[in-house]
């Protein structure tokens, strides 16, 4: 069902007594409004993607009561924020900002440490402070979407000026998906590339609150604090992306210009074998922007999964899926039986457009079997036009689908970095697949290519409710970490129960990146408050105590 | 003359006795080989541009004793970097790391702390570790020049095949420049935007060496480092941008692939007033990536002065040269008569340019006189060519020519930053204006046009040997960065000098930012040895003891 009782009681925080808690929790209360803090102490509700939790992750790795929150807390402004922070400095208690929570396949809103209060900053912070006609930029509070941000410049009449840069899903935060990292598929997708101006609240006991760039200046600091991200001396936006050193309260990012016209294309690749070669393709066509978005370049298995049907209806023997079936499922509909589907867009106006488009399919076609796959014969439900949409800047909710192969569908994401280079795509593709086979799971990847790198994304569905696959699913992830290590490919963002194990593999130097990484944390958050553990950052009260995984 | 007797000695570094210190070079020197260790105790050399002095700034904004090293020292890898660092720490010892010392305009090889030993990294390591043709990147160490690297492109015949980008003086370090935040004049010229990993070694104690991104993986980090340059957790790189807080021994950059294609065109307004009008004409032009790179406005003046003629030639009185004698001479060059020259690229095939400069020409025609020149009416030795070559990724020395306008020709740069708006490059131009006057100073502005912001570029070049004429560039510029805060915008890097003030400007909360500055600093180099005073940043041991500019 739904709703989950809490059997092990309110989740109170290591370190601090129940009754200590509670009051200060009533301490919380008086200050901010009893109606803004909620104890999380009986039961916790999935809800499904648009009414997702806050308490916990709706997509559960772990038991659900593992990464949980013991209250949630709603402020409503800055010093708010710096409240929260001073109060958690006072009695020890850990802290773990989310902006809306949506981060599904690597923990959705989950705390790292059991018991940390929640701070849900965009339930009541979600003004789009400001869109600059002129500039092309905004400036956002956390609780803002993809989806808000869109229907903003349309209700503006600027939705055909500018276009925002959107994930494959949109109920995202657009600071909480930047801060992470995350990407988007038009050519503003390299969203912390495209970001300018962070406000930030420290987490030391003073709670100071300070901007970057040019919100710097004393005086005028918003007339440039989103059209150049550097602002004079260190440029220290980036020690706050994927990190635990302080709480973003507002964002600026940058617009894309309406390019003048875009167009959709797909092309299906009918072998396996086709990925190496293909990649080899890929990067020059990429690196000299003729492919002008983030290249998505997907399993055959996943178009199929995308369209939203359980497992069941085309397989229910053990283990993986056998490609004859797969093959045999995809004839039935629009791309055909193929190994890969490539999604694209080309931007500009028509003339344009064909010089970039041609090249492309003279390269593509090079692939013997390659096909392209003319939009006219599309229904308007095929994934395509999702792709189309999301490559376009409109937020879309259709990746949603593939969770549905399962049961209880959840999923969690191994995602390594690599060149974009047949032998990279071959080796990663092959350690995933005999991962998967052994852990008898379906394995989905999508190889998304950067701009001289590419992100393989393997997305593993399965049953939260089935303890066992829950296990089979973390193996497999743990396997295909450290086979991707010793290797010598690194993830780009993960899950918070597998945090440890990435950052682990970043030990160049014996670990010397980490050592400074907890220099800086012990500097900044000296009690150890703010999201402890988070990319596999503790602080000097937690580190080395037994809560690494 | 060429060479300076020091008439105040050895600058022994406060807060050591000559004895101790020069003790503490000797144990340098058993370490380093005495030959890689130099005392700078009796004279000092200028030189010219491409045979620099690393002891001071050979443009010098004060006396030339000011700010001058005690002694340099040239490690030839890592482990001697962090051999210094540990040394400087034992002996409480300031040391300045150059890459190359060509940071002419904002002060050369100079250290911000009189008597600091300079770390002149690029003389002994100046290797390119790696250039990569597949992913179009290279690694290089700090002593790699931009002449260098395209050289060697050349060499292995990659040059049609990949492009440097380069500033306008191509003598700079690659990584010099770009942890100053230079830039440059194709679309890769953000070089910070471009740069992909760094190796630093860290001013603490210990001297840790650490690399970001994907090179601090513990297997087989290069082949992803120049890839992709955020890696997994915080992004740490951008601290060590503008800052004292590490030095960097290696950094990767990606190369621009030929873009099948290239075009530089000119254009002249004849009016001062055409200004305003002409920037709102070119920010939705710049953020549409229509122009393509780099945008240069620069005022006839400077058009004029990069003929490499001095002053006198053209009008010997006192205060700024006449407007109508500007205009008399242009009127016999090939621009003819004008107030404003624009300096543009465009980039791809026949084709795909001619449309854009399509477009460009119909919305400069907006402006009445604008006038297009003919590149084939123009000679070889114009200036234009020299644009063309650094817009294509050339490395040129044309530019250095307007330093001649003035006898012991020198300069400093005020460079404020702004959005592309009419009304901000009037209200700067003005200022500047206003400020030259009183101080009777020719004033040669160049807007160099980013994506969403522009910095002017104010090049005062005064007569070194001048002391009134020194002290009264150096009034006009604190004027001007005053005159500019009040009004709401910044400088983007600025001479060692102003430094101080610079940073002072930033002072939004309460000066919060810096206290953020002041506290890594602390953090990360607890003596306070690495080059004190950097962009403001002056470590415990030197702050609030009227060290400050
Ligand atoms: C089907 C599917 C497809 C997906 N496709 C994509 C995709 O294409 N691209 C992509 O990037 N992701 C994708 N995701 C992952 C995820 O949904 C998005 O990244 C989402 O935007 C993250 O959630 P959020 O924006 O609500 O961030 P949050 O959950 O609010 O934030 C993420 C994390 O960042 C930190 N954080 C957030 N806000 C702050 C703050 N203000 N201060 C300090 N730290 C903060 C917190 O640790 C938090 O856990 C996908 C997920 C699914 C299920
Ligand atoms: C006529 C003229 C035109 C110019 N045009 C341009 C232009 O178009 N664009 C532009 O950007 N600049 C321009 N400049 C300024 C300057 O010449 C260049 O920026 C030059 O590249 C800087 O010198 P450098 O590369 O030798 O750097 P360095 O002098 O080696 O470095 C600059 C500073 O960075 C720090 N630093 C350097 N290396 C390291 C390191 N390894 N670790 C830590 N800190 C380090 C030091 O504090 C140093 O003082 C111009 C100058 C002149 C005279």
């Amino acid at each position: 069902s739904d709703t989950i009782h809490l059997t092990r009681g309110l989740p109170v925080p290591q370190g601090i007594s129940k009754p200590a808690f509670l009051a200060a929790i009533d301490d919380l209360k008086s200050a901010l409004g009893a109606e803004h803090v909620q104890l999380n102490d009986t039961e916790i509700k999935n809800g499904w993607y648009m009414e997702h939790p806050n308490t916990h992750d709706m997509m559960p790795l772990f038991d659900f009561e593992e990464f949980v929150a013991s209250a949630v807390v709603y402020p409503s402004c800055v010093a708010e924020v710096q409240m929260i922070v001073r109060w958690a400095n006072k009695h020890l208690i850990p802290i773990f900002p989310i902006s809306m929570g949506r981060n599904l396949g690597y923990g959705g809103a989950a705390p790292r440490v059991r018991g940390s209060v929640t701070i849900d900053l965009g339930k009541r912070m979600a003004k789009i402070l400001s869109i600059n006609e002129d500039d092309f930029t905004c400036l956002v509070e956390p609780g803002v979407s993809f989806y808000a941000l869109h229907e903003e410049l349309q209700r503006r009449g600027l939705g055909d000026k500018m276009w925002i840069d959107t994930p494959d899903l949109g109920g995202g935060s657009v600071v909480g998906n930047t801060v992470d990292r995350g990407v988007g598929y038009t050519p503003y997708g390299d969203h912390w590339a495209c970001h300018s101006g962070l406000e930030v609240v420290l987490p030391g006991p003073d709670a100071q609150v300070l901007r970057t760039g040019m919100g710097a200046l004393g005086v005028g600091g918003e007339n440039t604090w989103q059209c150049f991200p550097y602002g004079f001396g260190p440029y220290s936006d980036g020690i706050f992306s994927q990190s635990n050193f302080g709480i973003v309260t507002k964002m600026g990012m940058t617009l894309m210009p309406n390019p003048g016209g875009f167009e959709s294309f797909m092309y299906t690749f009918p072998n396996e074998s086709d990925l190496a070669p293909l990649m080899e393709i890929i990067r020059p066509l990429r690196i000299s922007n003729i492919l002008e978005n983030v290249a998505q370049l997907r399993h055959g298995l996943q178009t199929l999964s995308v369209k939203g049907h359980p497992r069941t209806k085309y397989y229910s023997g053990f283990g993986p899926m056998p490609d004859a079936i797969v093959r045999t499922e995809l004839e039935k509909t629009a791309t055909g039986a193929c190994a890969w589907v490539y999604y694209g867009m080309s931007y500009g106006p028509a003339p344009i457009r064909k010089l970039k488009l041609d090249l492309i399919d003279s390269a593509f076609k090079q692939i013997r079997g390659a096909k392209k796959i003319d939009p006219a014969t599309l229904p308007a439900d095929e994934y395509f036009w999702s792709r189309d949409r999301i490559a376009s800047g409109t937020p879309d909710l259709e990746e949603l689908k593939w969770v549905n192969w399962m049961p209880n569908g959840a999923h969690a994401a191994f995602s390594p970095v690599s060149p974009i280079r047949g032998a990279d795509a071959t080796k990663l593709y092959e350690l995933a697949k005999k991962r998967h086979m052994e852990a008898g799971i379906d394995l989905m990847p999508a190889f998304c290519v950067g701009l001289r790198e590419m992100h393989l994304i393997v997305e593993i569905v399965y049953d939260a409710a089935d303890a066992g696959m829950r296990r089979r699913a973390e193996k497999c992830l743990r396997d295909m970490i450290d086979d991707a290590a010793a290797l010598g490919y690194g993830e780009y963002r993960t899950h918070i129960a597998l945090m440890d194990q990435v950052a682990g593999t970043y030990s160049w130097n014996d670990h010397a990146l980490m050592k400074f990484n907890n220099q800086l944390k012990d500097s900044l958050d000296p009690n150890g408050i703010l999201a402890p553990g988070r990319c596999g950052i503790w602080p000097q009260r937690y580190r080395n105590r037994g809560w690494e995984l």
